[in-house]
């Protein structure tokens, strides 16, 4: 398990996984909207780029939750679907996110990777950084997420 | 605990803690830009309502998960703060949602209540409706939250 | 939604849904060794009583959370059994708990009830109450479970 | 962050948080009860051993989720604790666990590391493995945790 301490190596079962992802991530008008950009896409890792947009703000001037919620959602339902076989499709089950420091900075990024691929549940981790200008990252929450294959 | 069986109620620490809440969410720029409504602020309890925009719907045309999670995360937060006292802001310490139905449909509602406020830490439950034509509601989503008290 | 302001109302696919509970729990190892006793099993409800035990107490004599979460997964897990067909089981996939009060008492109640029930994942809420001496109850711990279908 | 690619590295503020975390976990009854034992303890992390016990499995034979839970919860809990000022305690606010295979085996660990140590909430990550015959590990379970720091 990736981020538990031992690595995990996936194979994919579509060598066309990563058309898949963006075709999918494509039809996605919210991330559109949101400015959200798919920076890296690999067998059960999946990276989203995103700028502030001050029209996403809370009450504090930062990135709303829903948001950052969005972002890594989407990064871990693609890190899922990046390892089921051709014309498969995932959904959300549900996720957990813990918030650790104010999504405060110009640029973010998304970053999930697939805990365990399971028959029709995938567990995923994701996290959503701060990208500091001089190089750098500031993690702003991290997700623990459950995805369920559906057949397309 | 409401939502338990058991049924609280609260008692606000402050008289004019509806007007805290108003303005707080007036301060959110992600509310005004997914056109949300403050709909009901009582002690303990707030509902939001949204309406159905392609601007912010995922790969199958429904609403994504990071805006249904913005709605119940919102009303979660006002909730809590309002029993706080006066001055005190909140902020999201983590959430869990549970997808149950696709958010189809034209108009939504955020309802949460809160389940236990202690001194720091406020936990709230929330849900997402999708509110049908002819009357009557459709649950989408459901949420357990923890929520911090903060000093202005 | 039960839990979330609305009422649902579940019918049973197996009429015996009871006895397949009660020899479900029966086979539950863990159940008898901490003294956990089935109190009510109806169609997408489940409470499990149980005792005050010093052997399962953590480092301040309150009851565990490790234990207040078995038996709340274990009263939600039979609750989302209660509504499957003849011959099918029941495995948690996920569970947020929210811990809201030290485990303090003598007597202790899990109440769980189905929120949703799919075709593969039913999820659930429950809580864990103290029963106060001269009745009344304090509520302990609330848990928002995913369930999932399997076949026996 | 730990498990979310970048590395944390945590300079312990009690020079004596070994001390305090033994003492702490010597006093949990239900540690003894569960046979578990502290295996490891670094600034910001902690492991803890348990072997297999036939007298807190579910009906399948497998350990309860409930005992996972306690011991995952548990090194959360310490992992958070280790990295406190003297006299400090810790709570579990809440946590979610995923369950990802059965907790089947003779041995199993428990490892939880610090996500990140804000002023008065800890977010903690930890996983639980089934230890094999010949070495080598698999994962059981994963948490994501909030830890809140209390005067002693």
């Amino acid at each position: 398990m990736k981020g538990g301490g031992s690595v995990a190596d996936f194979e994919p079962r579509d060598a066309d996984y990563g058309r898949r992802v963006r075709e999918s991530f494509a039809r996605q008008r919210a991330m559109e909207t949101f400015g959200a950009r798919l920076l890296r896409v690999a067998p059960g890792e999946v990276e989203i780029g995103v700028d502030f947009d001050e029209a996403f703000t809370q009450q504090h001037g930062y990135l709303h939750a829903g948001l950052v919620t969005a972002m890594v959602d989407t990064a871990c339902g693609y890190a899922a679907l990046s390892l089921t076989e051709p014309g498969a499709e995932v959904l959300s089950v549900e996720f957990k996110l813990n918030l650790l420091s104010p999504a405060a900075g110009r640029r973010f990024v998304a970053r999930a990777r697939v805990v365990r691929a399971g028959r029709n549940l995938t567990v995923c981790a994701g996290d959503f950084y701060s990208v500091k200008e001089g190089g750098g990252e500031k993690v702003v929450a991290t997700m623990l997420a459950t995805m369920m294959k559906v057949a397309g």
